[in-house]
């Protein structure tokens, strides 16, 4: 028979695709020696078996948690459903991969009506047994049968207005022993049927809905965000309840081995002393830093910071850990892998190596590079000049400007609209994590640095700040007070999560810079990958940034803008509204000098690395002005005229420049012209490649090939210096990959254009997909949205063919990518193992790219090639 | 040394390839015995050569010129060049493929101010003489300087007036002489310098102007319409002159063995009493019908018949003939295969099985598929009630109704556009091939049977009424007087080809039958082919005809009228604006047993077939008014909320079905209705595939087959009759192809629905591009237009890598075809040869789909396997 329950005594080797994470730090802690609570783990596997099933527990599970239990029983000394003095325990829900917050648990399952006066006797503590009492009814009630928690929330205030009482710590034994009545009857008022006074229906029950959490709407939004399969199931832990509100030498707490902000080496948290963890956790109370802890329980204190050492030593990483102290005794309830900001993961990594349990290999492949973003983001100007409104704890580091926005629903729609939004709110729960999602900054009055608002932004590497006490909303007057100031939903506020600090309006951001962590594993890296980084940059500030981020190229430098700017804008019209070539050719020499300038810079950003530009791409209506705003009757009919049905795949890219070849000659004789003079001025020759847009066919590119050389060989010829520039093409259609035999018959270079070869290999317009992309998402139909992550299994099957098919007309070609996937960590490691030379992404996501190549290489070691630290 | 000359009695086994059409004939007839003129032919090699060197004649060719010419000299006994009985000769073009009348061809080489004295004397026809002269003047100056013709045409008006005469024939030898004078000013005024004296120069440089009329736009646009390749070249044909307007026992004519238009065996053509072949061809006199030959040059006659006879035994196949009778001996100027209307084609190939000479195979492999298109097309429906305004030549079978339109340009522009136009033209010239491409009719005043107009209309297919006197066409005015009646450029007008009618304003047309000869070839076609033919049908009507041409089912019926036409239209608006799901059902409700009925019909009409029905693919936009149309304020939101920028890869197909079941659902159980009455009212249980349309993810298809399968369940719970419906998608996107394999999954058959996939594949908006494939074509950056035949190379490689994974995934899955490619034989052949089921096409094309098909099969025989007639 199939094994679905494994007590943690018995359980090292078995693994966290079936105890889930919990269950398997608890089983591994249970065998270094730790001190944890008794209990036992319900497999993954027994809950897949239940979705399955739609819902039927499967055979024999019943008595292998029995069995399980009697072992608990025996480890405690104590009895579950005994009414004398019995055996308490909590049920946890626990996956394979971390979802923190997503999933239920309850606690204190075992007390019935008789059993909580057999716990006030033993423990010498009605208080504390009908407190126990109450908070099962509430969490039993609302994750099993589904009871609105508001209901017993307002119970509980009405209970404590009734008697003049402010906080949950003052009411008394007759006042808890009241709520527990009051929450009976909310109970069988809504469920019809009394709460369950046999414990094994409760734990039964209990489990049941712990396996049914995995698929609510919050768990499934948070696995999309997180592409984390949706047929894994989690666990269910049961373990024996501690409890840290029992008294003053009671307590519970949280903590990280490592700051998760910093990285900095040291115990990180917050205890609380006489309280339950989820009093922590849901930021009901402020909990007090963790180090003074060994002056509230020193023995405690003590012992937990030798837990710690040995848990860094073991896990050779930053861990999250969860305790609870009981009457002076530590149990440790958790501990997992610590969530830390990206600087953090980039210190904790570096430093692990010079300490010495991680290799360079080991630490590159630790960090995950999407994470990275996060220190990419801006960061408010030290040179601005603003006033701070009030200051609230630095969860999430980074400086977001945006409106306020007060709820959920609402930031969704505005941010995905578009809009910059700050989301505040009292606090966050899981349900508020679709506007959390799209938000630019996140703003909470309560909670700490371990709330949910909190880890969720760190997570996501949204700026964050978070227990901001000046702050009170309305949610009736839809506006928030911020200290003095009441600003009104859409008003404009800055966060900067770095320092906690809040401030009305706007306020300047600058880019960010790379930190010495950062530098040095990307230095790692760089020793490490063999796909080359280059940056898609359009201007030599662009450029320059780039280089900065570690680019060792431009991938693609659009020229769209050197049509479009102010001062091209009316030559580019009046050219477009010509009707002869001879006028078309007049204008464009108007062009010429200016477009020259612009590649001048460019190349001079970038000396001695290669540069490729592509020519003009958008169709010619981009450059008018629309119907309505058309000037004259010709303007309107030109507009007209150029109307298209689809302009994705209408009279634009090479086909224009093979209608108008007086454009592409311009361009060209602008970047000879331009080349010509870097080269006089710098005394190194640019690397030029230059690039024709949406090619289908050999003869395009042919054609165009003929053209570039012919007018380049007219402009050099005045000239000795032996410039030369390479001739490439974007693969961007079907077509393109398929035939890319006949069309690297005429390239130097082939690049990718994943955004297009997506558009047309999918049919899926980005612009209109709106329309249906997010219902395909949330329905499962795609795992992932193909504008983000390079469809695979389609659009790279046909890159695939289109490389080797390349390959086998011209075995030196030089293969790149410029898509916005070049930026992406999960393409990057596609385009390493596609063989393709290089990636380029935008100049933020460079040092991303670097990294996700180190691992593309790293992953292609056995097991026993990669260095080990320690 | 490359041979590039070959005299006619040394070139048997040359073939054409190298002699060109009028080459091989010519040696081919010589080595039967057949008189012919005394030459030689210069092969497309030079011709290549000349090509590939911008111009340069190759080396060696002069004197093996020079060697080839004795050659003839010594046939004929007399001299080039000489002035007291000079040797004359014709130069003439002649490409491998024939382009009848596309190229240039120069007669009376050898005449000079001296040896025309000499000629005049020879012949004692000193007015024959000078005629010669002033017609080797226009040809050379036209042909070798390009002087415009009108120059030379004007002149000879202005001596015709001058001196009160009519006809050519009435000008004296004076005249002609100064016409001679007066021509011989033009060329010196245009050219520069004298008209060269010099034979061999003239021989030299008609040689050169033949080579070079191979790229002349015309010619191009020939071999673009035609798919000949640009790169072949002519050869020019060397070849004494003879002259059939030496007198009244000479004359000239051309004839066919058979009737080109309707294929009656006999001869057929027209002659000239005194006159030269381009007289006839030109149309410039109206020739006689050639059985009064017999009685005008009745020993040439009678050797016509015999060597007709010979050459037909010889060919095996229908020939076209050019001859000239001088003095009473008939020499043969060329043979080649006869130019045929489609029914002539049949009729000969089916005629020629019973004759004996050729096998069914043979039938069936000389027939041009796509030729058989103009028997598809309409005529006037007998009913009808009209009356003939006047009558020309049946030039062309097939009626035809539009604008009258007098030029070319115009006919070109506004035939593109969509618009019927019917081409006037006092007569054709290869000038005016582009402007004839796109009319729907051809109408000329002058010319015969074998003028430009009628050989051309009858290689399209395009209904043609040449030689129609009663017509005056006035270019100021741009009116056109038919009879009694004046008509403005515009005006509708209808001819019928078959019969010669000219009818004012619109007449009824009815649709084609298929005739006897056709029926038996089809028949034959039905034994050989492999690949299954089916028709796209929206109707019950569609259907019926379908069936009636040979379709053994329907492999594309649309639904969209199911949704747009007027009855529908009003319920299907307030369904896209109800704003809940419940109001949509409702409205669907409506629609339900409307559409049940529409489906009745067509499952009735194909009982005994399989019908695929596509759901609803076009976008909720197209059902919607324009926005300038919208009669409210919601209803224009709605038109703006649903606008796309590029519907083709916008929330269509099956993207529309998942988003909105309801609809899908509503099209399953109106289908499952429909075959439920039709099962119970026939007897016959209906084979119903359904198509998801624009499935590019297997778990769309999967969720639609669900859905799908769910449906039909509930409808058919109720009986017991086991009624199953096929389940499968379109393969229009690139990535369906790709991922056949995962789609195939779900699917009982796949068909490529190649317009959608190549506009994905190349990029190609088909409504959009107009603005670039045209020039694409006129530039050879394509060689065919990718809407008309499959881009086999691009689109087809991905339907072929399609075929190979679907069928890795489930080997007995149905594969087809429903674009419109399904029709066009070209692409017929490459299905077969992809493996597919069966191809789909619109009933008028499905008796040329059987025949490609057939054509196909044949197409895998070796030599050896293939009957063999006689």
């Amino acid at each position: 028979m199939t094994c679905f329950v494994y007590d943690y005594a018995d359980a090292t080797d078995i693994g966290r695709e079936l105890l889930g994470g919990k269950g398997a730090g608890l089983a591994e802690m249970t065998s270094l020696g730790i001190s944890v609570p008794a209990g036992f783990t319900v497999t993954t596997q027994a809950c897949v078996e239940y979705m399955r099933t739609d819902g039927v527990l499967p055979r024999g599970l019943q008595g292998q948690i029995d069995g399980a239990l009697a072992q608990v029983e025996r480890a405690t000394g104590l009895r579950f459903g005994d009414t004398t003095n019995p055996l308490l325990v909590s049920v946890r829900s626990g996956a394979a991969v971390s979802m923190p917050g997503m999933m239920d648990t309850i606690l204190n399952l075992g007390l019935s009506d008789a059993a909580v006066k057999g716990l006030a006797r033993a423990t010498a503590n009605e208080r504390f047994a009908h407190d126990a009492y109450r908070r099962l009814l509430q969490m039993y009630g609302e994750v099993v049968e589904g009871i609105n928690g508001h209901l017993f929330e307002d119970e509980l205030s009405r209970l404590k207005a009734e008697n003049g009482v402010q906080q949950d710590v003052e009411l008394t034994t007759d006042h808890l022993a009241e709520l527990t009545r009051r929450f009976k009857a909310i109970y069988h008022n809504r469920v019809g049927t009394e709460f369950p006074q046999d414990p094994s229906e409760q734990l039964a029950q209990a489990v049941r809905a712990v396996f049914d959490s995995w698929n609510t709407p919050r768990a499934r939004a948070y696995r999309r965000a997180n592409a984390i399969p949706d047929d894994l199931g989690t666990a269910a832990n049961v373990v024996q309840m501690v409890f840290g509100n029992k008294g003053s030498t009671s307590g519970t707490g949280v903590c990280f081995t490592r700051d998760p902000s910093t990285g900095e080496r040291g115990i990180w948290g917050e205890f609380l002393v006489n309280a339950q963890g989820e009093d922590v956790v849901a930021g009901a109370r402020i909990p007090e830093p963790i180090d003074r802890m060994s002056a509230a329980l020193p023995a405690a204190h003590r012992q937990l910071v030798e837990t710690i050492e040995l848990l860094e030593a073991h896990y050779r990483d930053m861990q999250d850990i969860e305790f609870t102290v009981e009457e002076g005794t530590l149990y440790l309830l958790q501990t997992r892998t610590g969530e830390r900001s990206a600087q953090a993961a980039l210190r904790v990594a570096v430093e692990m190596v010079s300490e010495g349990p991680l290799s360079k290999q080991e630490a590159l492949a630790r960090i995950d590079p999407a994470q990275l973003d996060q220190l990419l983001h801006p960061t408010i100007d030290p040179a601005a000049d603003y006033e701070i409104t009030c200051r609230g704890l630095n969860a999430s580091p980074g400086a977001a400007t945006g409106a306020l926005i007060l709820d959920a629903d609402t930031a969704e729609t505005r941010g995905r609209a578009g809009e910059d939004v700050i989301l505040v709110r009292w606090e966050t729960t899981p349900d508020d994590f679709h506007g959390m999602l799209p938000a630019k900054g996140i703003l909470t009055a309560r909670g700490g640095l371990t709330s949910h608002a909190a880890v969720v932004a760190r997570g996501m590497g949204t700026p964050c700040v978070v227990g901001c006490e000046a702050i009170a909303i309305d949610m009736q007057a839809r506006t928030v007070r911020l200290g003095q100031t009441t600003l009104t939903e859409g008003q404009v506020v800055t966060i900067d999560g770095t320092t906690g600090d809040v401030i009305l309006g706007e306020v300047a951001l600058v880019s960010p810079e790379i930190g010495a962590h950062f530098q040095t594993l990307l230095e790692w890296a760089d020793e490490v990958r063999r796909l080359g980084v280059r940056a898609n940059a359009d201007t030599p500030e662009e450029a320059a940034k780039a280089r900065e981020f570690g680019a060792r190229g431009i991938g693609l430098c659009r020229t769209e803008h050197m049509f479009r700017d102010d001062d091209r804008l009316p030559i580019v019209r009046e050219m477009i509204m010509a009707t002869s070539e001879d006028d078309r050719r007049r204008l464009l020499e108007e062009l010429l000098p200016i477009q020259q300038s612009d590649f001048e810079g460019i190349f001079e950003a970038m000396v001695g690395m290669p540069v490729t530009i592509r020519l003009l791409d958008w169709p010619l209506h981009e450059f008018l002005p629309r119907l309505e705003e058309a000037e004259t009757p010709e303007v309107a009919a030109r507009v007209r005229a150029l109307r298209e049905e689809n302009p994705m795949l209408g009279w634009r890219g090479c086909r224009l420049g093979l209608l108008r070849p007086e454009i592409y000659e311009m361009q060209v004789r602008a970047i000879s012209r331009a080349a010509l003079a870097t080269l006089e001025r710098t005394g190194e020759q640019p690397q030029v490649e230059i690039m024709h847009p949406l090619v289908g066919f050999g003869n395009e590119l042919g054609e165009l090939r003929r053209l570039t050389l012919d007018t380049a060989a007219a402009e050099l010829e005045q000239n000795e210096l032996g410039l030369e520039f390479a001739i490439g093409t974007m693969v961007e259609l079907p077509r393109a990959c398929i035939r890319a035999d006949e069309i690297a018959e005429h390239a130097d270079f082939l690049s990718f254009g994943t955004n297009d070869l997506t558009q047309t290999t999918l049919g899926f317009s980005r612009d209109d997909a709106g329309k249906f992309l997010p219902a395909y998402l949330d329905d499962r139909v795609l795992q992932d949205d193909p504008f983000e992550t390079i469809d695979q299994a389609g659009v790279g099957d046909l890159m695939a063919i289109g490389v080797e098919r390349a390959r086998a007309t011209r075995s030196e070609i030089k293969l790149g990518i410029c898509g916005e996937h070049g930026g992406d960590p999960r393409s990057v490691i596609f385009c390493h193992k596609l063989g393709l030379d290089y990636v380029s992404c935008s100049p933020f996501r460079v040092p991303l790219a670097r990294l996700a190549a180190a691992q593309a290489a790293l992953g292609e070691l056995s097991p026993r090639e990669i260095e080990v630290g320690g």
